[in-house]
């Protein structure tokens, strides 16, 4: 098997799609085909919750200035931030505007992320891309493939690229070894392959599950090669590792970031463990990831 | 972080919005950027028996000639009551035409509230704002922000700026601890500005709540506290903050308003504690509001 | 409050639905601002049982031959009732097209009166008002609310009334004290006004009610009251009570329709009480109506 | 009550649906204004199993070559086997398209059939009718009529009558005596007539039945004399009666012919009874059939 | 009954649907009429689990290399790896675009396929045909058939010939003796042609299952037999059978293409009986494959 494609060059993209990756993967960021990507749906998918370690963190401005003075390769938020904030930073870093979304209320049994904007406002607002959550595995999984299916064609018929957070979810997921399981982001990596995204999102899969189906549940392999085995399950598409909860300890952080790229991710989406920290903390480790970044030129 | 917005300059606006929005921050109402507002959409969402302490209110002109005489920065009701009663009263007060809305016979276990009129109908009728209620954590929740995907962009398109009324609903939200919790109020509160509302109407959040998520099970913080919180985690979407139930005491109503605005809100949207009071009560409690307002200029 | 509205002059009526209501108001009926409908969609309601006391009125003709001779303000009905009927009698008697309507085959626990045909149909045949049930109260209420809402835009636009059969319906309907107590049929009223109903359809409450919430339950009003209680709920819309079964004694029938005007309704819609008798006894009661309804000038 | 309508000036027809009808009464069949009609849906809605007892029905051509040689007024098939087949016979049998269906494998306790052709998939071939099943009675009605709704607009639209299979299905009709009592058979003929048919398939009605609601239930009428109950509980709409399972005798199912006519029906739909007979021995029954249907002018 | 048809005569085509269907039947593949697909929807429907066999085969170039040096009349699969990969094989091998998938983390007891894709995707990337997977039975058949109605339109709008993967699931067919069962297969290859397929991929039927309905329940056939039956009711729709899990043992695969093509299926549709082999292999086998379906002209 190849290695994971390097250069647009290697994907089959329509003119506005490359323009648009374009920029997030070379006039943005690193500026070395990796990303580097700052999400804040946080806000909407867990609460305020999340911001009280840092409660300047609730004044979107944080973020975006973080995303600028980091040199992120792209923000990716939700289109009430968009609207309000983007007109401060617009051109200064590429937008993902995140589609669909959903409270944590509810648990997540037959979980299920309602459209909240269209791939037109994202043209409209002067976006690079769209991000469109799957929850894969869940009861309600025709629903989001179907409302995926239609953001898809409005991305191909306006240029946009497709960035996909394959989330598994559900009842049934969790019966399987849950989300977190090499099982589970392996199937999702695949999924969104078969479902045309143009970059995927997932989590490092953890290690040794017993309840996950054959042969996954009783296969024992080390982190990198889990990881590797994820990235590889993508296919084409352009693998963006996530952080996760805050971790406290910027070596640890930085160790998975290296992890992530040389299991042969293209980038990774950091949040929390960025803008959690001090606006200085967090310029600090951006820069530290940039470096890591540096080293794995696609 | 930074105070709530003062001006419409610091909101990024369309034309049509910023005009309207103009009109019930500075033309209608304390005319300083605050805003005063009389809903009536509980014949609908309780029934005649909100009128019962006060029947006169139960004719539709009881509350126009309140807000027209009380200097209302805007009249908030539903699709019939515009239609058959606008016409008397056009032009003297701003309509918030509130789009959806639903009886209470049935239990909010799956609460969801149903368009029953669109952002075409309030631009026909002259509206200067829509009104939508959407029911956070409720299991119909996904329904509700599809349909008010629609509405926002219907507002953008038209020019109509977006008042939601951000309710915590549903089963969920009972098992963690109620409607009323600061849990649910801020939570409710960052929603409204992540699906992209101009204006919220948001309730007081109650006192301690063990039942709720940390960190909220465990805080313990005075009134003016918990609203602040809220407040900001409405990031730029102005506050209003509701009344509830009747008062009968004067003087407590009137603390009320006062430790809204001390918190950051833009204003009150008081219903029952205006029209089931006599018509000079309520118009001699309004004069009271508005010298609050005119203390906390926007 | 002031008197149900006596003139068209009161309502804020586009040309289309003032002409049409005219028409039904003035021009057909008892002409004096009065309304006397004969409604058929038992058959669909309730089935053929309906007609037992007298196959005669099986045979459509028996229902449109005694709205002509009887002079009625509009006969009610369904689409394929109309499809199939009207051409003898159209310009004879108004129409007022029942749009949706259900089977009561399955029990009404979760009530739901889906659309059969719409408003273009109407204007197709001439008619001069669509019907239109909501179940008030039911499970499937935000389905009933969705569909009316397509429904009144359609009527603004084509310029057609819209007569609502406000039917309080389900199993919290069943559990507060059942459809016919005033609890429901004074929310049902309000419903009508709040959704932009011309004209309502209702049922005379019952007396007291334990099982309905307060302030009903613990009400004891004489029938008169309750019925003007639910006319003052209407607001400016039009009430009409309904006869519901057949009542053998005309009296009695007389002195109810007696009784609704003197509470303020502007008509009646009796069915089964009109049609089930024969055609002769049918035409002296309809004509002893006339004579009620001419006492009642609105 | 009058008879049976007898010809098509009685009926309120535009002028596509009249030149339709009157192929199919006057041109084809018996041609005296009665209808025999070939269906063949039960490969759909029973699978192969109904083909068991003659294995060349299996092939469509069968059927359409008895429907030809027979002299049918019509074939009733859906869209997969009119696309393959209608090529060869076009023009010398009518089409009945039938819209929607559903395979038998799950029960019927909520039965619904979904659509799965158009009526503009009828025009195109060159049907001269279109049918569609109605669930009367099931869980799903609501959507069954919903969607019957947008059919016969369509119909209306395009000059295509509409022949409905009003087949009473689910719990709830089962709980009050099943799909083949009279109580259900009477409601489904009125329910055609109300929703629109232009012509109604049924099942001859079984007799004494006590589950049934009052009256039917404690009635007890001979044979022919439900036949006519259901006949007029139909209007203006035609009647079909259906054959049912095949019946060996064929003095019997003869028998049965006269019966439906003698009770006021318009002809017969007989799939079974006539295809899982030999090609001659269907074709001598047919020419019976014919003779009988001779005696029956409409 | 005739033999399944042998020409693109004898079927009712369009032009653009016999265009497309000569290019699989006659320009590529054998080239005599029949069809060697090689389908590649499994990441999508199992996920990853089934390449661990082959890791090359996670890499979507190793199957269409497959494809094109093994001269397979089509390769199947969706609009993910469609988009990615046909840039470079495009003209080399023609593609038929599966519409619809799911995952099968959830179990099938409801199975549905919603749609990730459309018929004027496949107008757009060039394909060949459209794949549509229709869950025979499932409680949610109904919404499958209402898509199906829809692609089957937008195919006949686009001359674009319609694959069936007629797949019989859920608990019903669970319960009368599983999707594997000729019952089950039987129905299914009758439900294809009545929605309108022109093509069918089936699955080799199993014997005797005492749980399935009579008469199938007390069947007792040989394979050929159970094929043929199979084949006879799919009518002039042409039926592919599909190889299922990989078999270690090259005769047998081989045993069985001979036995299909004995029993009258136009082709076969090889997965992971192909390319979880080695590329050799796998080469070696297509080409028996091939002189088997020599000796088999249609």
């Amino acid at each position: 098997m190849k290695r994971k494609s390097q250069s647009l060059d290697s994907l089959s993209l329509g003119h506005g799609k490359r323009v648009r990756l374009w920029r997030m993967l070379y006039a943005h960021g690193p500026g070395n085909g990796t990303l580097v990507v700052l999400p804040l749906d946080q806000g909407l998918e867990h609460g305020p919750t999340d911001f009280f370690p840092n409660p300047e963190a609730l004044d979107t401005e944080f973020q975006f200035r973080l995303a600028v003075e980091g040199n992120y390769s792209a923000i990716a938020l939700g289109i009430g931030l968009a609207e309000k904030y983007m007109k401060e930073y617009c051109g200064r870093v590429p937008l993902i505007l995140k589609l669909n979304g959903k409270t944590n209320i509810a648990d997540d049994a037959e979980a299920e992320s309602p459209l909240a904007a269209s791939v037109e406002d994202a043209a409209r607002l002067g976006a690079d891309a769209v991000g469109y959550t799957l929850y894969v595995g869940s009861p309600r999984e025709a629903a989001g493939i179907r409302a995926l299916s239609k953001v898809r064609q409005d991305c191909e018929r306006l240029g946009m690229p497709l960035v996909m957070w394959a989330y598994p979810r559900g009842r049934a997921i969790d019966a399987k070894g849950g989300k977190g399981s090499l099982y589970a982001q392996d199937y999702a990596a695949r999924v969104a392959e078969e479902l045309g995204a143009d970059v995927v999102k997932l989590h490092e899969p953890e290690g040794h599950n017993e309840k996950s189906p054959e042969p996954y549940g009783s296969l024992r392999e080390p982190a990198v090669d889990r990881l590797r085995r994820v990235v590889r399950s993508a296919g084409r598409v352009l693998v963006l590792f996530s952080g996760g909860v805050k971790q406290d300890d910027d070596a640890a952080v930085l160790r998975k970031v290296a992890l992530y790229m040389d299991a042969g991710a293209t980038g990774v989406m950091f949040g929390r463990n960025m803008w959690l920290r001090s606006a200085e903390g967090a310029l600090g480790l951006t820069r530290e990831v940039h470096a890591i970044m540096s080293r794995h030129p696609r």
